[in-house]
């Protein structure tokens, strides 16, 4: 049986274009540090694929330091400093943050202080997308990155964090992208790489698979890609919602990620909707991946207003470019009967 | 003209073993701490590399703590604890430690609390090979392992740091070995990964890297390959030895790395002799590679009690398992030359 991957937001396949650039950069042998023909070699590597994730976000003229994603990325940029934040953000954001700012039932964030805040462009859960306030001190655009059109040089955020497995490049790769002569603490230290920000020789096979993803990701925003995402996402929360008793669309009517659909079944555990339809072979997540082996309800939506019953209760379901519309369809039919199963064995 | 690269402690080149393993978990597409099959997938990989670096570096029940490589290492396992160490070892490990071990001239470390102290194996300049107290805290075993029979068991130090792209695997990877039940604080945050030692989502295709390289590294060690490569060292040091006036042999006579060679012609600087060097087609090194763009006097050497001329003047040759004695001998007549065209110029 084929199977069906809906997990996006959890982490995406590796992008042909971000395939071939790695195993071509897997021939280049030098250290990045090395003065000699094979070091400069694999620092043009490097400074190649910097420029590709500059172009890509919007963020030429920005200072891009390289990291092992965004949870690295939070350390470098949130640790020591005691921003504002709220509940909803991802665990790597909130481990460093006053967890202080109110979150309302549509999802809003309310920002005080914006530069001693920090705010995330787009929730990895529901989708939904903050209007990023003026003066900013730091953004979390891993989930917006790649999804939606982002210009960092419009955002008037200070800094922001971006991870290359959201957007079709390897895991493990990430970086936070600052406006030049911002002031960063460096928490890995040694040889001085990433100009003293961030020492390690670099993962360079890694960063290149960024940048190629990067600007693979660009070029499908640019022809309409994500716009076809979009309908088939509409399409899949017409079909739920015209089956389903009491369905709970969470940020339905928000503008939130194109390829985004949480939703709750209240009585029906999100984790056993997940296992249910992985049995089938449909691959999508109860609240973030990123939790490893815990099992609980969404500290998102608990943050939003919602009872523990529906956050417990709730899934989502993140598209990408390769899936189809008989993808979703044929995922809608699935859920729905093992949903009737449910009321049936509840009842 | 061919190249040949004898600057393999700078990094070395991927072994095909972990080319093709990468190559083949590119195809893996889950998140590790997605509980579906996808997810599934990914985590069985980074498993099965956790496995076979403990079995390569004889850590069989220890904890291996995969990290973004040895400087991410060093600050996971020696910030905030102001160990005691000495300057011969590499930057990232010199940015958290007490800097009071004295250095013999002959490079042996005397350590005098060693639950206190850090250690280095092998030092990647000289290659010399120090001998661990019992108890030790933490030994940076990163140019040692896959270079040596090394078995963390047998150390008796509490942790370890390796990295994968010294020994044939990707740059970006390494890990902190561990003694179960050793205490950790977590340095990046977030998701809980690593038992929650070190979130983040894992660089899954570089782990399977460092995983398949490590594994072919050792069956190089058991193949009698690193024992070919001293013979081919010695023969270099041999004909360097035999032709030069004075130069002088850091190491030599100590136990010291099989494939490196550091060596000093006082008066003629290493940058320099490395420049003249790739001109001609061969990759070698003054100092440590990781210290970007910086040039100066080998900081090893100058805490081994030589003057800054001769700490100038060094450059290492490190080799490799595909490294063959036409390369070194090349290799020894190219230097030669230029040696005798910069005495004529001096003189």
């Amino acid at each position: 049986m084929k199977r069906i991957y809906l997990d996006h937001n959890a982490t995406t396949p590796l992008r042909p274009e971000a395939r071939d650039a790695m195993i071509a950069a897997m021939d280049v042998c030098g250290n990045p540090s090395s003065v000699h023909a094979e070091g400069r070699a694999a620092k043009a590597l490097i400074e190649r694929a910097r420029a590709q994730v500059a172009s890509a976000f919007g963020a030429d003229g920005a200072d891009i330091v390289f990291t092992s994603g965004s949870t690295e990325g939070s350390a470098l940029a949130l640790s020591g400093r005691q921003l504002h934040g709220a509940a909803i953000e991802h665990d790597a954001v909130r481990a460093w943050i006053k967890e202080d700012l109110t979150v309302s039932e549509a999802g809003d964030v309310q920002v005080i202080a914006p530069e001693m805040s920090t705010l995330q462009l787009a929730n990895s859960e529901t989708g939904i997308v903050q209007t990023l306030p003026s003066g900013l001190a730091v953004t979390d655009a891993t989930q917006a990155f790649g999804k939606l059109p982002v210009a960092f040089n419009w955002m008037n955020a200070q800094m922001a964090l971006v991870s290359a497995h959201k957007l079709g490049g390897p895991k493990g790769v990430g970086a936070v992208v600052m406006r030049r002569g911002s002031d960063l603490a460096a928490q890995i230290k040694g040889g001085g790489q990433e100009m003293g920000r961030r020492s390690g020789t670099e993962n360079v096979i890694g960063i290149v698979g960024f940048g190629a993803a990067a600007e693979a990701a660009m070029r499908d925003l640019a022809n309409g890609v994500w716009e076809q995402i979009e309908e088939f996402r509409n399409i899949l929360e017409n079909a739920l919602e015209a089956a389903v008793k009491s369905p709970i669309f969470v940020g339905k009517g928000r503008q939130r990620l194109p390829n985004t659909l949480c939703f709750a079944a209240p009585g029906w555990k999100g984790e056993t909707q997940v296992m249910q339809m992985d049995l089938s072979g449909f691959a999508v997540s109860a609240g973030s991946a990123c939790s490893s082996g815990k099992v609980r309800s969404s500290a998102v939506l608990t943050a939003m207003g919602f009872d523990e019953e529906t956050a417990s209760s709730a899934i989502r379901v993140s598209l990408g470019p390769r899936t189809t519309e008989e993808d979703v369809l044929r995922f809608a039919e699935t859920w729905l009967e093992k949903e009737k199963k449910h009321r049936a064995r509840a009842a």
